[in-house]
């Protein structure tokens, strides 16, 4: 794995040392792990050393032994004692570090260990670079998407009215992890957390929340308020299944609808809308593409719907995107949202999610993974969309 | 709920407003979401100003209207628009931040919001309050415990050798969620990272990795290279499942080893050296007892039971602490470990994990939620502690 790993590693070294020689960077310390897993190989605690120009080096502190066999790059080495690290580091002046994710003191420490130099944010050209997948990342989360939708394919086999949506979450959950599912999406944003996703059934999907998504969910405590709750899916209302799975360390975002018998006309009407917004971002999901124009479209077509109040969100607490990157972390670029306008890239794997909420009555609509090609998005979770009756 | 944790809440921010007080600073600013969860009663998205005396006020991003059903604090407002931060902060001169959770950027912003001001790091003095659990607390943590037993006593309906490590980790947490198990455990220190807990077997307890603790085990990928793998259970060896669970925001933590079959006399012996220390320290959980002094102690006795190399780790690789804080977060202090010299105090709750990592055979020992109190720990998680022969 790691010899195959390390062309493609290389590649991706390079174009952020191109990004650190436009800024005028000498180097950049990455310590955050998914950004050293994806510039290294290994996410093993440390610190990925990337000079401007120049071999890169990973300071492992724990565990050098996993490192070394797991990392796609050639120098692995021991953290340096305290005091030493500057002459390891040389005479990089200018120095980058993702200040999204990287803590205050973090920071603060690399600048007590480090005077004389200063310190800037290189998170946007790592999440530009990372937004755009190789064919092996690419056949990875082809694979995870293929074990997600076998999960979601066994939602009707256990989902009945009267069942709580924990219990719901439980089952799809436990097949989620027989498939290898890796553990909960990391979602880059400060203070998001999602344990593995949502079912959300009838009124609950009105409820507002912290999380920066169409549905939140009332989750089972004040602590953590997202995610299925102890009520009990009824007949006749919309249960709402949004979930991740992450293999080889890529997310895969899907959701569908369920229904233990029908739904009322309204929602139907949602689940339209939904399902024709869906094809219309699929069919510009092409490189070149304006992220805040594929918004822009899917905006008006939910008001001409006469949905517009109900579009991503309960009226009055919307969200304002209509889908999101997606990759080793939940939230990566680009997003299908206002005052995104740097065109789409092919390779750019985009959870395009539009959806309706009918406060009192539920959520309906659908949400699938895809790869940004010439010829449209690519579907990696091929699944039937509608709208299922259990 | 709100009602309830009104007074609890209070005394919580006057706690932390003694230790503005001392420290010089004028306020703080809360932001990290398990801060904001303890010191107001909401985790919605916010930030938390806390002046060093006055009533703090609860500036909420997202959601407004549920923050204001589930704070137990009077003043709740909409964040102030970019610009006016300052004005609705008033006067406060020197402001107090969680560096260790707070971003960079979040920092940087605040920098840049509120010019003048100086910032300075108060995560010693949350993470000492917090670490004392109240009445409350408590009375929560017991519930959690008895379910966090009732998961971990089914698993020998289920364990047989054959099972992968993940399928076992399957069942049981199929379990701990249909009980109420929130979610995945948080942890406070950078980079570390945790689903739910760890299935590891045989050979596998040896593979050293990131996870600070005794045993990482070998994950699904290098992506998250912690807890149960797709290695096949055999006979005969241990099977150690160390697990979190989550209810109502406070985490408990335990550790079982289960065989299919018998352990070998050496892990035997391992077993009886860990029952040995953790009685040693059971008894010592009471205030004013040293953390370090613990420590050494139990370092000691496996150093006398002439297993000094296979302590709390494979050898050359082994953790340095026997037991841990556990509440909002699974890393809370105090720490059970070299270096800390601050008493022990009535009502903090400490997971004690006393192990050894035998390479190329397993990992054995034992771990409970124990609370201190005035006759010595007072176990939460009430379940046989020997080896279970499945």
């Amino acid at each position: 794995m790691a010899d195959d790993l390390r062309g493609e590693v290389r590649g991706r070294v390079e174009r952020f040392q191109e990004a650190l020689g436009a800024r005028g960077l000498d180097a950049a310390a990455l310590v955050y792990a998914m950004d050293v897993f994806y510039f290294s190989g290994t996410r093993q605690n440390g610190m990925l050393w990337v000079p401007a120009a120049g071999a890169p080096v990973l300071f492992v502190r724990k565990s050098l032994a996993r490192a070394k066999g797991e990392a796609a790059l050639a120098d692995v080495r021991p953290f340096p004692a305290s005091g030493d690290l500057a002459a390891a580091l040389g005479q990089a002046k200018r120095i980058g570090l993702a200040f999204d994710v990287t803590p205050a003191a973090q920071l603060e420490w690399y600048q007590k260990q480090l005077p004389g130099r200063s310190f800037a944010d290189v998170s946007g050209p790592i999440r530009d670079i990372r937004s755009v997948k190789s064919a092996h990342e690419l056949s990875l989360m082809r694979h995870g998407a293929k074990q997600m939708v076998a999960a979601m394919a066994e939602v009707p086999s256990f989902l009945r009215a009267g069942m709580r949506e924990v219990d719901v979450a439980a089952e799809l959950e436990l097949r989620l992890r027989r498939l290898g599912n890796e553990g909960s999406p990391i979602l880059r944003a400060f203070n998001m957390e999602l344990f593995t996703g949502l079912v959300v059934s009838g009124d609950a999907a009105g409820e507002p929340g912290f999380f920066d998504g169409p549905v939140t969910g009332r989750g089972l405590s004040a602590a953590r308020p997202v995610g299925p709750s102890t009520r009990v899916v009824e007949r006749d209302e919309p249960v709402i299944v949004d979930y991740t799975a992450t293999f080889d360390g890529y997310t895969i975002d899907m959701t569908r609808v369920f229904v233990c018998g029908s739904l009322r006309p309204e929602l139907e009407r949602g689940m339209e809308a939904a399902l024709a917004i869906q094809q219309m971002v699929a069919r510009r999901l092409v490189p070149g593409e304006v992220p805040q124009a594929i918004w822009d479209e899917a905006s008006a077509m939910a008001e001409a719907a006469g949905l517009g109040q109900h579009f991503m969100g309960p009226p009055g607490d919307q969200a304002r995107f209509v889908g999101h990157g997606v990759g080793l972390e939940l939230d990566e670029l680009p997003v299908l949202a206002p005052g995104f306008e740097v065109p789409l890239v092919a390779g750019q794997v985009v959870a395009v999610e539009p959806k309706f909420v009918f406060p009192g009555l539920g959520a309906v609509g659908v949400e699938n993974t895809w790869v940004v090609a010439a010829g449209g998005g690519e579907k990696l979770t091929v699944l039937a969309d509608g709208a299922v009756r259990v």
